[in-house]
């Protein structure tokens, strides 16, 4: 009797203490939350009206001391948006996608090192995937040329179909929850994998036709299937290539450690060039299946739906995919100039004695 | 200049109080953690030990200290399990559905307010669901009679379906969700949702037919159709009396907030007797048409792999709802025995002086 009482007693104490201790976290939170809001929005004034006297008068500013408030301002952004502090201001809207699927539930993560974790399992999951998404049509079609007599049966494929509703799916989850902890992930990107979730529910309910005549009838699943192999060595090389840049740009204090590098353009620069060609000759090849589709549905071999459907999404995201490929090249280039200007300024810096630029190196060390 | 170097200054500051922020209130929590665990266990070995000490000795123990002290224990219990100490206390395994959907993210709410609105939230979906689940193939079977001739065109079955897809979906990562912040939702509905997720791809698979011969060949839709409409009604009624009886329990104090009473036997008592027959013969109609499916299967009109899946799927979760059905009502009544008993005694405490039993009309005005 008497150790149950204490027991309760004890029950009640902790309570209180934990419903005090959260209340006054949610205290000292909303204050700084209060003064990261004011200050953001300083830094955006300030920032704008920068801009605004270094377009005016190019010249009339000395490019050092330009560059040392460029400098400052960078930080103290990245400071907001990047630091602890982020996790405490109000984060990105959830977005309707996650709404749909989850409710109104919170996944935003306020300890870096979660985040973090979120971060890496997301890569190893790409990793993984892109083997699978190698793999499987892979066997598909080694399986019909020297098994199934050139005769894809419905069941595999429908499970692989299955599979990729589900990737697709849980990639765009797990990237809109990267979005919502802090990650700049293009938004074309997201949207691609809702186009990819309705290619692969419409393809589920494509029926896969048999004997006689298997070889004509198949052609669009085939064409399929190539380009997903095709896909899956983009994958591959994307995956090993953006992580190696990602790491790069973190080491460089370039990138934020959230960003997601799920872009085509990505690779260390040497390896660009190898793997550029690679995704444009990909988005060729997606649009070419999507017009070969359109016109076996219009010509009037199939009368499917299905058909219409899957070859207008393989069209639109070869077009957005060379868009957003092309728009990340040119930002790169542009990057690049920018560099290349910069470490001529930093080279005459250089030249001058080290302690003309004090909040430079410091900031330098700091980084 | 001057200013951009002050903001930046601010901006460190902010970031410097916020890793403290952050870092100290982990600690705390840990602080509380420790104890919360420690507690814990004292309640476990004192309950068992509690246990069976009334069992053993059920005369020699006076039956008043007896209840006081499972009333201490019980409390004490709750105060752990559905305080704002739970919130810090290691949840419950996250699942590997929720890890396979969303990777590691955690989606445990900390603040009561915060859950407590997930769960409204998904009540409330319950309902438009429940109205949708009606409608939708009330409007395709309606149709089919007056505007398509008896024969149901593939494209709107094919959207119902994976209508019901997403659905299930949602339905089940939300009420993983739930479980993670706190609700004792039984295992075996959302196990249910897994296979009715899994009916519905397999049925997104299942060629609809056409002419002629329509009539016969859908048979298993139409079914399929008339049973989602029993379950449409039976969803509402649910849905209304539960919330009601949640509402009910909650005011009593025997049931926590974020319990989830999706099992069909709820209901206010006057209700149960209405709403238990409806259900018996839902899952009566359940098993029918699953078998009715097999038998198509086995007897050899169709060959599809689709139909001896669904026909499976839908007999197992008939038999799975008709045992957890039963499981709850016994618990219920025994529940009733108990509380018959206890009212019993509550009578005879409460002709004794009142300040006789002073911990126990505390913890009633505490409730």
């Amino acid at each position: 009797m008497g150790e149950a009482a204490r027991l309760a007693e004890e029950a009640r104490e902790l309570q209180d203490a934990a419903a005090a201790l959260i209340s006054n976290t949610w205290k000292e939170e909303q204050a700084l939350r209060q003064r990261a809001l004011a200050l953001e929005s300083d830094l955006k004034r300030l920032r704008s009206s920068f801009d605004l006297a270094s377009k005016e008068n190019h010249a009339a500013l000395d490019p050092k001391i330009a560059d040392k408030i460029d400098e400052e301002l960078c930080r103290a952004r990245c400071l907001i948006s990047d630091g602890d502090l982020a996790s405490l201001l109000p984060s990105k809207a959830h977005g309707r996608f996650l709404k749909m699927f989850l409710g109104p539930v919170n996944v935003r993560a306020t300890r870096k090192e979660v985040q973090l974790k979120v971060k890496e399992e997301y890569n190893g999951y790409r990793d993984r995937t892109a083997f699978l998404f190698l793999l499987f049509p892979c066997t598909l079609l080694l399986l019909r040329s020297y098994i199934w007599d050139g005769c894809l049966p419905a069941l595999p494929v429908q499970l692989y179909q299955a599979w990729l509703l589900f990737l697709y799916t849980s990639l765009a989850l797990r990237e809109n929850i990267l979005r919502v902890n802090g990650s700049d992930i293009r938004p074309w990107w997201i949207f691609h994998h809702y186009c990819t979730m309705l290619m692969a529910l419409v393809s589920l309910t494509w029926e896969i036709k048999g004997q006689p005549d298997c070889a004509n009838k198949q052609k669009g699943v085939q064409l399929f299937l190539v380009w997903a192999m095709m896909q899956g060595v983009a994958m591959l090389l994307q995956n090993r290539y953006q992580r190696q840049r990602l790491y790069t740009r973190i080491a460089l204090g370039k990138a934020k450690r959230m960003d997601v590098v799920w872009g085509e353009t990505a690779g260390v620069d040497g390896q660009l060039w190898l793997l550029c060609p690679i995704l444009f000759i990909l988005q060729g090849f997606e649009a070419y299946v999507g017009i070969l589709l359109l016109r076996t549905a219009l010509v009037g071999v199939i009368h499917e739906w299905q058909v219409i459907v899957c070859g207008s999404l393989l069209v639109l995201m070869a077009v957005g995919n060379f868009a957003n490929t092309v728009q990340t090249l040119m930002a790169k280039s542009r990057f690049k100039a920018k560099m290349r200007t910069k470490s001529r300024h930093d080279f005459d810096s250089n030249a001058a004695p080290p302690d003309s630029s004090p909040n430079y190196s410091r900031s330098l060390k700091e980084s």
